[in-house]
């Protein structure tokens, strides 16, 4: 922390909480100092929880917890606060709390470069829960759950409480089955569109467990091919191989979009990809690394990616095919395993 | 707008933008000026669906939505933002976006103000998805999914599961289902501890729909009472029941908790009483009016609000009962619609 100057770091980003002290309530904040001393805040209501989720660190009980933290610091003192997070209003609110010789320094990207690259144990985490809502999705398709007749609600019910079974505590977001024109919708939900035959059905999920996310999408052609969906589903295919072929350590993030991007758009498609190739995953869903057109930096060893290229046709319909990558030294280790060769249902 | 001095105001919470305009994407924020011109913005992602929500605000393609918005405006003009939404970061970002003589305002509780009282529509929306809830709890029991020898989190996923099939998009907030020492726990999730004879199990579940969500508790006891659930239970029931009777317009929020308080306090159990009495619902599950100790304002007709009195007594277990209401000009209006006498399953 001295290359910034700083002293102490107030963090109030509750991901970061959780990710420095494992704290996973919905109320908190740490204030690292440079001695590596931590102090830690919560509220009433985790009094019990927090005991059990960080034995070793002090913790204080308050409501407004970086309020309360920085009002413990005696000065003469600089301390970090998360930019990123810290609201203007928050930001007044923690001003007042300072004494007269404490001062507030803006910093933005520690906990985040700390969480670029993941350990062994976050590692096994992400690959846990992928493989756990792969296996969701392999049992709704097993049960005949993904039909034409059933509406796009009643798949993604199916999906979560499998999900939720196998021992998610969660879902990572809100679950995806795009069918017919809504596939055409890179972030439809799941409504009460009554799946036909001929539909593209575009299902994105994830399961969430203790922090960690999964994220991964396989879109299905519901009873017979026409030339579009086929040409579109083979395309994307396509793409998303040589992705995922080229998501290997020293590679920069936007040559892995201009990868698929430049399959599809040489295709006829280029202006039907509408967002970004990929971003990372860990305890939020979406993180750095961001394969985008404009992304700067490149893959290294440690990092995850998602491969996620789609063509989308207005009143149409869309594919889009994800999977999760882990970078290692060599091929990436793909933690979302579930076929991709075009199936129809 | 005049009051505050502003040209315009820069919304960028999400469900704020939501509530102005009925988009309900991931990344969008909207500009309202003071002769009530409005502009929206999006990204590429969401081009079919604002087309959808939005048919009426012609809507700028922008991935950082509010910097664009901004660079658009022409001076001079005082633009207000909010203050307990945008980040120091983004507010850096802000103002670079800003010509010379645009100037940017903190703004505060603009549309939360608006929100504090709900429309006729709106309380038809938060009616709706409370009494889908309420179905949902209610086949759980009727199924006895709610059983010894099961756990936690089968429960909480067979309750999930029943109000995503019956039209809820999600989950307002994580389930709920904190049986025996895990119900001295006001924000125990659900988990593998499997639900035994004695135990008190309280189970706090919401749904969302349309962007408005439910909340509501009960507690159950497993097999018997003991003295110990039976007493407690009946101090609870009997503090929610006074919370619900003064629920009335007039009465200032602080006297909502202490009606409470005081009942489950005299009972010898104040301390144990670790949290507020209630908050609003709507948009948000956790929004102005909040009864609590040191809480400011009185009701007023058209507010929602929660009355969730409990005891946790670590080791031992917990009783929580909420109910959602709305204030109306006489007895208050009880959405979350289910039995609250102490019941032995």
């Amino acid at each position: 922390m001295a290359g910034r100057r700083i002293d102490s770091m107030l963090v109030t980003d509750l991901t970061h909480v959780r990710y420095l002290s494992g704290f996973s309530g919905s109320n908190g904040a740490v204030l690292l100092s440079k001695d590596l001393s931590a102090r830690i805040a919560t509220d009433g209501r985790y009094t019990t929880q927090i005991a059990e989720e960080v034995p070793d660190i002090e913790c204080l009980k308050a409501r407004d917890v970086g309020v309360e933290l920085l009002r413990e610091v005696t000065g003469p003192r600089r301390v970090g606060f998360e930019a990123s997070h810290v609201t203007v209003a928050h930001l007044d609110r923690l001003t007042d709390a300072c004494g007269e010789d404490v001062q507030l320094v803006p910093v933005t990207g520690l906990i985040e470069d700390l969480r670029l690259t993941k350990d062994q144990l976050e590692l096994e985490r992400l690959t846990g829960v992928a493989e756990l809502a792969s296996q969701a999705l392999a049992q709704v398709l097993d049960a005949g759950e993904l039909a034409v007749g059933r509406t796009e609600r009643q798949v993604a019910a199916d999906l979560e409480y499998r999900m939720r079974m196998l021992g998610a505590e969660r879902v990572s977001f809100d679950t995806i089955v795009a069918s017919g024109p809504n596939s055409a919708k890179p972030h439809h939900g799941a409504g009460d569109r009554v799946i036909e035959a001929g539909d593209l059905v575009t299902i994105d999920f994830g399961a969430h467990d203790r922090g960690f996310n999964s994220d991964c999408t396989r879109t299905y052609i519901m009873g017979h091919t026409t030339e579009f969906t086929e040409e579109i589903y083979t395309i994307v295919h396509r793409a998303q191989a040589a992705g995922v072929e080229a998501a290997i350590p020293g590679t920069p993030l936007r040559d892995i979009d201009a990868v698929c991007r430049d399959i599809i758009t040489e295709a006829g498609y280029g202006d039907y990809f509408v967002h970004s190739t990929g971003h990372g995953i860990g305890l939020d869903v979406h993180e750095p690394p961001m394969a985008s057109a404009n992304g700067s930096g490149e893959l290294r060893e440690g990092m995850t990616l998602t491969i996620e290229p789609g063509i989308y046709v207005p009143g149409r319909g869309g594919v889009r095919i994800e999977d999760t990558l882990i970078i290692t030294a060599g091929a990436p280790e793909v933690i979302t395993r579930l076929p991709k060769d075009l199936q129809v249902i």
